[in-house]
C-alpha cells in the first residue's frame, strides 16, 4: 500500500502545476526535485523526519498549530489560538484581552486555560494492516467495533510510555490508518499577547478578508518537571528544552518567494460525493448559518458588550461568528460555482472508467451506489440531529449527559470503554468540566436552549424524540411558555453550575444518577437509552462507510493517478506540509489583491472604534514612519500581513510559514473569503492563505510592546 | 483680467504635475505644450474654438452632457441621462426601462420627456465689465438686483436671435462673468437604449463603485424644422445636421493613454472657506443624508416594486439614492481626512501672506473676516430651510407656489421679472407642469410631506414660520394626527393633480388665486409674503457675497499663482475641458483597482436578481467568448468600463471621453467612491472618473441589440 502511494506522489509531482496539496511528511522525499525547483533550500528528506529540524519544532495545541522559537520552550502561535487562555486570565478589571500582556520574566508567566496542551509529534507509523487484521468478513457495527478495539490496543501499547499521547488517524476514509505518537506537555503558560486591538485588529469584520492588518500572534511557554518529563502545573517545573527550534526571519519574504507551512489542518472534503456536496451546501450550510447567526444575536442581547457575562462568551461568540461567515462564503461561492455539476461529471467519468474494464467493474462496480445509499441514510432526521447537536452549546445539558455516560462506561474495563471515557481521557474530561465556570452564564445559555427547543418543538412527531418531548412537555401544540417555564425551573434548581458538584459526579454510580433530583441529571438519565440507540445505529452506518469509502477512494486514487492528478489525503488533523509561493490574486474582475499590506493601512482603516481601534501609540509610531529594521523597500513600509498560495484549512492556524531555509517568515492565521470553499476543492486562482509577516510581529514586539526579553531569547536572522 | 488669468494658466502648466483642473476652453492654447506632452494630437487651439470640431460636437442636455455622433443629429449620452425620457415612454405593459428600446428607423423614434433639450454652445463672451458696470458703489440687495438687471439685458439682447438660449455664468464667485449663447433644440427623440439590466447594471449598489460593469449609454436624436431652425415637436421636423460630429473608436484606449473630456460639470467647491467646509460636512451632509434615506424608505414602502406608482418614482428614487450615497462618501472621507485643518492652514497662510505686504493688507485685509461673517449669517435657521427645501419634492406644494409667484411676476414688465418667470422661461415652466403627471402619486407624496412636516413641527417656535404653522395647525404640541388629517384633506380636495387645471393657472391673476378654495393654492397664497421676505433677505446677503467672494478669490488666485498652483474656476455648469490618463488606483492598502473591467466580470457578478440580472442572451454571448472586433489583448476580453484621472463632477455625465485625436473612446458616467469628496479637493492618488468603454458600447449594439442601423450611421474608426 505504502509503495503505490509513493508512486502516486511521484506521478503527482509531474502532473501538478498548482500549489495544491497537504502532504504527509513521508511523501516529500519523492517530490524532492519539484520542491527544490520551487525554492526549497534544505533537503526534502529533512522535512520528512519528524524528530529532526525543522519538523520537531512544529507542535500541535489541539485545534491549532504552533512552533518552538527558543531553546527554552518558547512557543509562538496565533492570538486567536491563545484566546481561551488570554480570556481565562482576564477580568473586567484586568482585561488582558483588551490591554495585552507581557511577562517580563519566567515567574510572571500565567497558567494557560485548563486543558491547554502542547503536543510534540515524535512518531508516525502506518498501522493499516494491524488495524484491519482479521476484520475482512465483518461489517456494520461489528466492523466499527473491531476497528475501534484494535485502535485502542495500539494506543494503549503506545501510551505505555509516560507523558505521551497516541492516536490512530484514518486516511482516505479508512483506506489507511496511521498511529501518531505525541509527547503531551501539560504545563503551558501564557508569556505574551499584544493588545486585542492589535491581535484581533479588524475583528469579525475583517475575518476571512483581505486586505488584512491583524497582528494575530501570541506566545506560550511549555514547562516540564525537573526530569524533563510532562507534568501537571507546578511552581517547580522548568521550561521545556526542545531538540530544535525555528529561527525567526527579520528579512522576511518578497512577492513570488517560496514558502511552506507545516501544521495540523483539520478537515477537508475534496473527495466527497456529489450527493454529499448537494446536501451539505443546499441544506446543512444554510441551516447551520442561520442557527449560528441566531445564537450570536441571543448572546449579544443577553450578555451586553462590556458585561462580565460577555467576557465569558467572547470565545464562544468568536467561534460562532467565524463559522457563520465561513458558511456564508461557502453558500455564496457554491452558488457561483459549478461544483455540483463538476462532481457529478467526475463521478460519471469515474463510473465510465470503471465500466470500461472488467477487473475494475468487479472491484468497484457497486461502490458509488453503495456509498450514496449510506450517505442518504445519514440524512434521515438531519434537522432534528442538527438542532439537538447545537444543544452541545448548553454546558448544563452536555456535561450532565457526558457525566452520566461516564458512570455507565466506568462499569466496563478500561479497554472496553467508549473513546473519550477511558482513563487516559480523564484529565481532559476534568479540565472540560472546570472550564465551564469561565464560559457559562445561566441567563445566556437558557436563552440559547429555549430557541433550540422552540425549533425542535415545531418538528413533526415522527421526527421528535419521545424522551425529549417528555422532559420538556412538548406535545406538538404551541406551548413555548411552558417550555420556558420548564427551563427556568431547571436552571434555578440545578447545582451542576457549581464546579465541585460537577467534578463530584465523575465518581458517582449509575444508581446515584437515577436517584438524583437535579433536573439536568434527570434529563441525562431520561435521554440515555434514546441516545444509545441512536449511537448504535450511527455506528452501524459508520462501520459500513468504513468499508465502502476506502473502496471508493481506492478507485478515485487509481483513476486520479491515471490522470496525473495529485494524490494526497483529505486533512484529518494530522501533521502535513504544504508548499507554495507569496502571491496576490484577483478577488473580482477589475481588482487585484496585492500580496502585502502596510503599516499605513492601519492608519487608513482606523476609526478608533472596535475592531478598528489600534493603540494610540501604534498610530503615532506609524505617523512617525518608525519602520526601524523591518522596512521592506518594495512596498515602502513594514509589511503587516501577506498572501500565499499555501493549501491550508482550519487547524493550520498558528502554523509557522517557513522560507526555503525553514526560517519562520510568518504565522498562518486565515484564508481569504474566496478560498473558504477551498475545503471542497483547491482553486489556484483564488486559494490564498493569510500570514502575519514576521517583520510585523518583530516590529510590534520591539516598538509597541518593548518585548525585549523575548526578542533576545529568540534567534533572529536576516 | 483675461490676461492675468492666462498668465496664471501658463504658470499652472509648469507647476501642476497631476491631472487636476476643469479648464475653460479659452485657457487651453496657453497650455499647448503641456497638452502635447501629455498626448494631445490635435492642436490645443482647435479645442478652444467652440464652433469648430471637436467642441461643436459636444452639447448640453441641461444637467448632463452629450455629443453628436452622426451627420444626422444622432446624440449619445448616458442611460441615466436619458432615464427620464425612457421612463416617460414606459408603462407597466411596455416597459422600455426594463426591456430596452431600439428605433429601427427614424419614424419609430419616440418623443423625449417634455422639456428635453439639446443645447449647442455657439459663443462664450467675457462680459465682466458689462455686468458690473456702474455698480461699484452698490451693495447688498441693490448690488444683487443691479447685476441681475444687467445680466437680463445681456440675455435679452443675445436671445433676439430665434432658437437660441443665453445665460450669464459667474466664475470665481463673481470675479468674472461670461455670456454663453446656445442653440436650443426642442424636438428631441429617444432612439435607442439598452435594457435596464445593461444600462443600469449594478444599480444603486454599484453606483460610485469600482469595479464596474455598467453599459450606461443611450441615444437621442435632435430634430429641427425644415429650415434647420429649432422648433417644437412636429412630424414634419427633420434630423438636425450638426456642423461636425465625433467619430467613435473601435480601437479604444490602453492603460496610460491620454484622454480628455469635454462637458458641463455642475459645481465644485474647491475654494470654499473652512467655515463653509465645517458646516457642510458636519451639519448639512449628515442631515441631508438622513433626510434622503428617509424619503427613499417612504417611497419604497408606499410605492412597492413593480407598481405603476413605482415607475413614476424610479427617477426620483435614483436621484435621492445617488446623493444619499454621495453624502455618505463625503462624510466618510471627510472623517478620514484632514480637510478642515488643511483649509484652516491654507487660510492662515493666505492671511500671513496678505499681512506681509501693506498693499495686499489694504486690499484684502478684512476680506476673510467679512466672508466668514456672511457665511455664518447664512447658517441662521438652516434646519428649517433644509426641511422646507425638501418640500420641493412635493409637486403640489411647489407647483402651487411657482404658479402663484408667476401670477405676481406677470404683473411686471418682462425684463423686471424674476429669472425663471420671464417669457423666455415659459416653455420650460409649462413642461415642468406637464411632467408632473408622470412623476406624481398622491399617496407617496403625502407620506413624504407628512414626514417633513413632523420634523418641522418639532422645531422651536423661533425657528418656525407663523404662516406655515397656521396652514397645518402646528402649535408646538404633539399633533401628528392633526397634520396628517390636514394633508389627507388637502390631497383629497386639490385639483392641481389634473394637468389641464395646473396649466390653466398659468393665466390666472393674483386675485383668482386669492379667491381659490384649492387647498394647495391657498397654501401658496398663505406662504407668499413670508417667502418673499425670506427671498429678499437672502438676496441682500447674496449681494454682499457677490462683492466679498470675488475679493477673496482674487487674493487666493494671486496667492496660488505665487505657489505655482493651477488656477481654474470652480465648476458652474459651463463648458469645460479636463485632460488626464487612463489609470487605476489603490482604493485601500493591499488592493489595486485595475483600469479596465472585462465582460467576464458580468458573469461573475450576475445573480439573476436586479440589479445584477444581465440579459440571458448577454450571459450566453460572454460564455461563448463572443468578443468579435472589440477584443482587447492586454486584458484578454472586451473592456466594459475604464478608469481615468480626469477631473470631473456631476453634470459631466454623458460627456464624451476623447483620445488625442478627439475620437470618442468612452462615455464618462461616474466617479469612484473615494473621489466623491473630490468636489472639495482633487487628490491625484484617488480621483478617478469611470467611463463606459466605446468597445463595450459597440459590442452591446452589435451582438446584443443588433443596432445595425446605428452602427452604420456612425463613423467607426480603428
Amino acid at each position: 500500500m505504502k509503495k503505490w502511494l509513493l508512486t502516486a506522489a511521484v506521478a503527482a509531482s509531474f502532473g501538478s502545476v498548482a500549489d495544491e496539496g497537504m502532504w504527509q511528511p513521508y511523501q516529500l522525499p519523492a517530490m524532492a526535485d519539484e520542491l527544490k525547483a520551487k525554492g526549497l533550500e534544505i533537503s526534502a528528506d529533512s522535512i520528512s523526519k519528524l524528530t529532526e529540524f525543522p519538523m520537531n519544532a512544529v507542535i500541535s495545541l489541539g485545534g491549532c498549530t504552533a512552533s518552538f522559537v527558543s531553546p527554552k520552550g518558547l512557543v509562538v502561535t496565533n492570538h486567536h489560538c491563545a484566546y481561551g487562555s488570554i480570556q481565562y486570565n482576564s477580568t473586567a478589571d484586568n482585561n488582558l484581552l483588551k490591554d495585552g500582556f507581557l511577562a517580563k520574566s519566567f515567574k510572571d508567566e500565567l497558567p494557560a486555560a485548563p486543558g491547554s496542551r502542547v503536543y510534540v509529534t515524535s512518531e508516525v507509523t502506518n498501522v493499516t494492516d494491524n488495524v484491519k487484521f482479521g476484520l475482512e468478513s465483518k461489517t456494520g457495527n461489528d466492523f466499527y467495533k473491531g476497528i475501534e478495539k484494535q485502535e485502542k490496543a495500539l494506543v494503549a501499547e503506545c501510551e505505555k510510555e509516560a507523558g505521551y499521547r497516541c492516536n490512530v488517524y484514518s486516511f482516505h476514509g479508512g483506506l489507511e490508518y496511521y498511529l501518531i505518537k505525541q509527547m503531551e506537555i501539560r504545563d503551558v503558560r501564557l508569556v505574551y499577547n499584544p493588545a486585542g486591538s492589535v491581535g484581533k485588529y479588524g475583528g469579525d469584520i475583517d475575518n476571512w478578508m483581505w486586505p488584512r492588518h491583524t497582528g494575530d500572534f501570541s506566545f506560550y511557554r511549555a514547562y516540564v518537571n525537573k526530569d524533563g518529563q510532562p507534568a501537571d502545573y507546578s511552581e517547580d517545573n522548568v521550561p521545556y528544552e526542545p531538540k530544535s527550534f525555528l529561527k525567526v526571519s527579520a528579512k522576511g519574504v518578497q512577492n513570488g518567494d517560496f514558502v511552506m507551512v507545516t501544521g495540523y489542518p483539520g478537515r477537508t472534503n475534496r473527495y466527497r460525493t456529489s450527493a454529499e456536496v448537494e446536501n451539505q451546501f443546499e441544506w446543512n450550510y444554510p441551516y447551520s448559518k442561520e442557527l449560528r447567526e441566531t445564537i450570536i444575536d441571543i448572546i449579544k442581547e443577553t450578555a451586553p458588550a462590556g458585561s462580565e457575562d460577555r467576557i465569558k462568551y467572547e470565545s464562544t461568540l468568536a467561534g460562532l461568528a467565524n463559522y457563520a461567515k465561513n458558511f456564508t462564503s461557502m453558500i455564496e461561492f457554491y452558488g457561483k460555482s459549478t461544483m455540483l455539476q463538476d462532481r457529478q461529471a467526475r463521478e460519471q467519468a469515474l463510473a465510465d472508467w470503471i465500466a470500461a474494464n472488467s477487473e475494475r467493474s468487479a472491484k468497484y462496480g457497486k461502490t458509488l451506489a453503495e456509498l450514496t445509499d449510506l450517505v442518504k441514510q445519514g440524512e434521515a432526521h438531519q434537522e432534528r440531529k442538527l438542532i439537538t447537536g447545537y444543544m452541545g452549546y448548553s454546558s448544563m445539558m452536555s456535561s450532565a449527559e457526558r457525566l452520566y455516560r461516564l458512570a455507565h462506561e466506568r462499569e466496563l474495563p478500561d479497554m472496553q470503554r467508549e473513546p473519550g471515557y477511558q482513563d487516559r481521557d480523564m484529565k481532559r474530561f476534568t479540565s472540560g468540566l472546570e472550564r465551564i465556570d469561565k464560559r457559562f452564564a445561566p441567563k445566556v445559555e437558557k436563552a440559547i436552549v429555549f430557541d433550540l427547543l422552540k425549533r425542535y418543538a415545531k418538528l413533526a412527531k415522527s421526527e421528535r424524540l419521545a424522551a425529549m418531548d417528555k422532559v420538556f412537555g412538548i406535545n406538538g401544540k404551541a406551548n413555548d411558555a411552558a417550555i420556558l417555564a420548564r427551563l427556568d425551573e431547571m436552571y434555578a434548581k440545578t447545582s451542576l453550575n457549581d464546579k465541585a458538584t460537577r467534578l463530584g459526579w465523575m465518581k458517582k454510580s449509575v444508581a446515584d444518577f437515577k436517584a438524583s433530583n437535579d433536573p439536568f441529571i434527570q434529563y441525562a438519565v431520561a435521554m440515555f437509552d434514546t441516545d444509545m440507540a441512536a449511537e448504535k445505529k450511527a455506528k452501524e452506518r459508520a462501520g459500513k462507510l468504513m468499508k465502502v469509502r476506502p473502496q471508493y477512494m481506492d478507485a478515485i486514487i487509481a483513476y486520479n493517478r491515471e490522470q496525473g492528478k495529485p494524490v494526497y489525503a483529505d486533512a484529518n488533523s494530522s501533521l502535513r506540509v504544504s508548499v507554495g509561493h507569496v502571491k496576490g490574486y484577483s478577488p473580482e474582475d477589475g481588482l487585484i489583491a496585492e500580496p502585502f499590506t502596510r503599516l499605513e493601512g492601519i492608519l487608513a482603516k482606523d476609526t478608533s472604534v472596535d475592531p478598528f481601534d489600534a493603540p494610540k501609540k501604534q498610530l503615532e509610531l506609524i505617523k512617525q514612519k518608525q519602520y526601524g529594521d523591518y522596512y521592506m523597500k518594495e512596498i515602502g513600509s513594514v509589511p503587516v500581513n501577506f498572501l500565499s498560495t499555501l493549501d491550508t484549512t482550519g487547524g493550520n492556524s498558528g502554523s509557522p510559514t517557513l522560507n526555503g531555509r525553514a526560517e519562520l517568515v510568518g504565522l498562518l492565521f486565515d484564508g481569504v473569503y474566496e478560498s473558504i470553499i477551498g475545503d471542497w476543492g483547491y482553486d489556484p486562482q483564488t486559494n490564498r492563505s493569510i500570514q502575519v509577516d514576521s517583520r510585523y510581529m518583530l516590529w510590534v514586539m520591539k516598538y509597541l510592546d518593548n518585548a525585549d526579553n523575548l526578542l533576545e531569547e529568540m534567534e533572529i536572522v536576516r
